[in-house]
């Protein structure tokens, strides 16, 4: 049987890991965030009552189908529509969910339903029915260092020019979507990250019901780190520091392996100091090459290879391919 | 095999003529006015330099496949977004085709390519691959009832209280789409109407080459008439005064059949006097019950039943069963 993954994050960072997962099955459940307040997902919130729809339409056209339909709905999906006037900008996809919401009125219905629509490779769900703010305390903002000040929406936090300390989800403790639950229950393996750190990863770990599942599950739990510190949100973050505010976040949560690119970590005392880092979250550290070389982004078929081997970790005693990881991964299940 | 049927008109009167045919054959081709200029067609028009796509929308909803995943996005289609925001009032299947219009650049390839979601039963096209306007003389606007005065675009001309004399297409003598013309002359039965009179079935016969196909066709043509004289454009308007118009806007112009609903016409002295209107257009008139009783609308089994016989007396000789009928439509072929 063809092995059964999710994937939670948002946006580009999800992009680049459901374009390496479906190399690997036809079964990928992609749990996205759901507080994204700019650009045409933020037009179509504050006009309609709706879940934000630009990272779970990006999310769909990473698992369309291979076939030439699919990729015409995929780049359909994508388009944005041209002009100056009221619709300029807005990515098509968008607003068919926007309307298929309104007809349907259930988010999940009108994202399986475009799923067929692409042909689906997998599933696209938000991480909660309703859509959501994110606030965060940011500091260096004031004369004061020490002091913070709260600062609310996505796209608001993405881009600050301060430190972000912590975040927090609006409402907090929202539900976590049902189906969601089920296929961390039911998988094989789970992938938090990459993305956006405070926006697109840590809000996962926020939602009561989704860190109880990841937690229960028998999955395997991999928590890929960014390539590079994405300048605002994050600038300046090291890797180590990537991991201490995901801990932060979510006191008890943890996963089984963190995939670092290794060109990132080139020398053993940095990578011994990482995997120190990573006991915080009870994770082994699996340096491998996931970037495309001269780029900061992760290559497809590298990023799939090493959370391949990171399933397989998962499973009975089977021949090691790197030994002393394995020998960890077999103690921790 | 089934027999191929092509419907020209637009709007609410082409959606009630292809309710019917597609009762009769899966082969149905729609060919459907592109000079609306109101509503969310006026405002993508406007914005963005596509072919006004409402009436294709409705026309797209009417062949939708009969089955519970046509029917979902036919209502898809159809559905108009909520809200009070750049959105609202647009319906889906319009943001749809305008987006498809431009990632394909093509509005044949866009219409096809939506046909095969909704799982046609047939196509539709633009009666033209460009948007136009429509232009009219309008009398009685003036305190000189001699006087009129040029009146453009679509709703301008629907809704006028003056007197329509005269329509015109802007641009003069618009190109045929070329599908269009080939579907035309691969039929065996051609319907022109019902509908908004000088907005949605005259602007068909000022199209050069849709009217050398109509004619050099050996398809049997229809004209079906409207239950009931419209409101603004056709305000009074009696069965012969449609005819007269019509025969005006296109001299040489010839349908085998003119379908008039029964009770309209009620006594045999006005029927003998629409006969002799008719043989102004070289038609023979087919009374036939195929309104829905008590409303001013078309019956589809009804109107299908009436279409049905049309193209069967188009046929080499059969039984007739209106004998008077069949004997001329034979002396005619």
């Amino acid at each position: 049987m063809s092995a059964r993954i999710v994937a939670l994050g948002g946006g580009h960072g999800l992009y680049a890991t459901l374009s390496a997962l479906r190399r690997l099955t036809p079964h990928v459940t992609a749990v996205v965030t759901v507080a994204d307040d700019g650009g045409s997902s933020g037009r179509l919130r504050s006009e309609l009552d709706i879940v934000p729809p630009g990272d779970l339409r990006m999310a769909l056209a990473a698992l369309a189908s291979d076939t030439p339909h699919g990729h015409l709905w995929a780049t359909i999906m994508q388009h944005r529509f041209g002009g100056s006037g009221a619709l300029a900008g807005h990515p098509i996809g968008n607003l068919l969910l926007a309307g298929l919401n309104e007809v349907l009125a259930d988010p999940v219905a009108a994202l399986d339903e475009l799923g067929r629509i692409l042909d689906l490779k997998g599933r696209v769900l938000p991480m909660c029915p309703i859509a959501l703010q994110i606030e965060a305390d940011v500091a260096g903002l004031e004369s004061d260092p020490r002091m913070s000040r709260v600062i609310r929406g996505q796209v608001a936090v993405a881009t600050t020019v301060g430190k972000v300390r912590r975040v927090r989800l609006l409402p907090g403790n929202p539900p976590a979507t049902r189906q969601a639950v089920d296929a961390i229950m039911a998988a094989d393996l789970v992938v938090l990250g990459p993305g956006s750190w405070f926006t697109s990863v840590i809000p996962h770990v926020l939602v009561p019901q989704l860190v109880a599942a990841l937690q229960a599950t028998e999955a395997r739990r991999a928590l890929v780190l960014n390539l590079v510190a994405e300048p605002g949100e994050t600038a300046g973050f090291s890797a180590e520091r990537h991991i201490h505010v995901l801990a932060q976040h979510a006191p008890g949560f943890t996963v089984h392996e963190i995939v670092v690119d290794a060109a990132r970590v080139p020398g053993e005392r940095e990578r011994d100091q990482l995997r120190r880092t990573a006991a915080s979250l009870d994770a082994q550290v699996e340096f491998a090459d996931v970037s495309r070389p001269g780029t900061p982004l992760h290559d497809p078929a590298r990023l799939a290879a090493a959370l391949e081997r990171v399933r397989l970790r998962g499973r009975a005693p089977v021949t090691p391919t790197v030994p002393t990881a394995a020998a960890r991964s077999v103690d921790e299940r």
